[in-house]
């Protein structure tokens, strides 16, 4: 069960952006695996990708197509073509090539994406057979049906949407995103589209991406295992009538990067919700740091611990478990009385040690909670670093050790 | 359900080290929880501790204690003493004063030991009531009690014990270990010790020590998480009748180093099989890494996938899963095409992709077995690292979840 996800917001169509969706039959007949979208031309492209070095072959297509100006995005679940080799290469080209076929543009202005179980050669074959069908079905209202044509372990379709006035104008920043599993972005999540219509230069929108995912899909993690797929894509189709961004300081800049950072992480966390077998929604917040990565190595140490994510399941504010994790998180020369931890609003542990005033019913109040704060209080510095994690359920086990049956 | 571990073996007497057991009753009345060690007036000791910076009160005390040539171990369960501040010190100080009472020696002589919950003040009147019932219990053939005396969530008591003729002279080395969870040893076991009667000097003694504990209980993980309480001693009564080893190129040294190796190997390994819900013994090695740190990063990426861990529980050959650990490790340049990977014998991936002859039907047969090696050829160097796991099970969440229930 998601953890506070419930059925999709509006989501506003973007203007110069339009989505199709066929069924294949990639993994079973009649499910939604097959998703077309279409940037107006003139439309700028911004992208990061997975960090994992056994990146599926989609990923390596989309790196080399990217600077080419795409057009089309095509999108499968059901096979994540990763740990195919050359022939799984081979197979995410044909695709391409149907699809730049049908529509009239050069093969490098598709980007290709996979999702799904990782070795198994991608039915191409099956993909190219329903672009028609996809094409077909074009249109600017089709988010919710993308959003749920993407998923895998997903249970519920995810998405987020933003309008904001730049100038007068009315500015639209909509996306879609999955992912339930396999889920510790280096770069992005397993996967995440968001348009906009505003008119962005392409430097500018590559670093509006990095900045959001930054903050977004590279702070949630739910079982540490980052994808050999992930990849996130902002399109900025430029259809709103205003003056084209082109300066990292401009307030349309900054109130844009503030939209498509509410949407990203609106997103984010929507997969944390959705997480496999998720029963809680933690946020982990580490302050006082002397940097950043310090923090977020704190984070992830508590973030990760299986220790501390079953004791999240089973609701027992074991703070003992979190103060080990803190502890051996690598952080250099960490003087361990400096160290405060909250649930919440409550203070279980002062400078290293239980606090005097806190009693098991308090913790236990906050560890009831479907949505729990994790904060620790490093006393190092003036860095914070927060990131979104799950608990570790009985039914994670169960749907990963069922995976492919 | 511990796996491919038995009954204790026999567990020779080591002449000038004795245990006494005694039952405090700090968890549950009538458990065996309280345990004596007494080594001979002469000996020496070494050890090991975690690097946890959250370390518990009693590793302090013994990192404190350690170089006042100690004559007393005390160790007990059911109680961590960590994270307990100033109060945990004064509990722990007041334990080693009692038992120093009682047998004439220096508080400092006295190195305690506590395993059990973090975060509860330790019961020092239950523990220094029973002391005199442990010290009237001391004998050398005590062995196996210990063992069972110094468990937590242990389903089994855990021992080894090898002979060997140092010039013509028969010498002993017999350890016992504990722990099943919050295992990924960063220095040493949750608590082991080891015990012979050759003569060594202190300095060579803790080298011993620290290659053994490197080659065993640093090359073991359960769950990733280190725990505050890690300990291992390492003893040498020096009752053997030879001369004393002082040089770290004797073949004395090289023959006792060797038996010492066995033991604390098998003392580890018996850790792994006995860890928490296992169903798996795993062995990750990493073949042809450029250096240690790589082969050790790509090993733990393996062995601390709840990805992984999930699929070995449902003996499901999903290597794509194991590449993508490989993959996210965090190896520098990694050239993907130069990896293999083989579950036993049976190469799944060759450069980089399924391997042509692989079927599903051998990496299944494999899978099924209790004990599995994954072994992953990196291509870029002649580096070896082996660690040891389990898979993560039902049983896992539900003990974790249920552990202060």
């Amino acid at each position: 069960m998601p953890v506070g996800l419930g059925p999709l917001p509006t989501l506003h169509p973007v203007p110069g952006f339009r989505l199709g969706i066929a069924c294949a039959g990639i993994k079973r007949a009649g499910r939604k695996d097959v998703v077309v979208m279409e940037a107006a031309e003139g439309a700028r492209m911004a992208g990061v990708f997975t960090r994992n070095a056994f990146c599926a072959a989609p990923v390596t297509l989309c790196k080399q197509h990217l600077p080419s100006g795409p057009r089309y995005l095509l999108v499968n679940t059901g096979n994540a073509n990763a740990g195919t080799g050359k022939p799984g290469m081979e197979a995410a080209l044909r695709t391409c090539e149907a699809l730049a076929g049908l529509t009239g543009v050069e093969p490098v202005r598709v980007l290709p994406f996979s999702t799904g179980v990782i070795g198994e050669l991608l039915p191409a074959d099956k993909i190219i057979a329903v672009l028609p069908q996809a094409l077909a079905d074009l249109a600017e209202g089709n988010w919710a049906q993308a959003a749920e044509g993407i998923m895998t372990t997903d249970t519920l379709p995810k998405g987020a949407s933003r309008q904001i006035s730049l100038g007068g104008r009315t500015v639209t920043v909509t996306g879609i995103s999955k992912g339930a599993g396999m889920i510790r972005p280096n770069m992005a999540t397993m996967l995440g589209y968001v348009a906009t219509d505003a008119r962005v230069t392409q430097p500018v929108l590559q670093h509006m991406l990095r900045q959001a995912a930054d903050l977004s899909f590279n702070r949630i993690t739910i079982d540490g295992d980052t994808s050999t797929n992930d990849s996130c894509i902002l399109i900025a189709t430029g259809q709103a009538q205003m003056d084209e961004i082109n300066d990292l300081t401009s307030p349309e800049y900054a109130q844009l990067a503030r939209a498509v950072n509410e949407v990203m992480l609106e997103l984010a966390q929507a997969i944390v919700r959705d997480g496999e077998g998720a029963t809680k929604f933690v946020t982990v917040r580490v302050n006082g740091g002397a940097n950043r990565d310090e923090c977020l190595d704190v984070a992830y140490a508590v973030a990760h611990s299986p220790l501390i994510k079953t004791a999240l399941f089973a609701s027992d504010p074991n703070w003992g478990r979190i103060l080990a994790a803190v502890g051996y998180a690598g952080v250099p020369d960490l003087d361990v009385e400096r160290i405060d931890v909250y649930l919440d609003d409550v203070c279980i542990t002062r400078n290293g040690g239980r606090a005097p005033e806190y009693t098991e019913e308090q913790g236990a109040r906050v560890m009831a909670q479907e949505e729990i704060t994790i904060r620790i209080e490093l006393g190092r510095g003036n860095v914070s670093e927060t990131i979104w994690t799950t608990d570790l359920s009985h039914e994670y086990v169960r749907i990963n050790a069922e995976y492919r049956t």
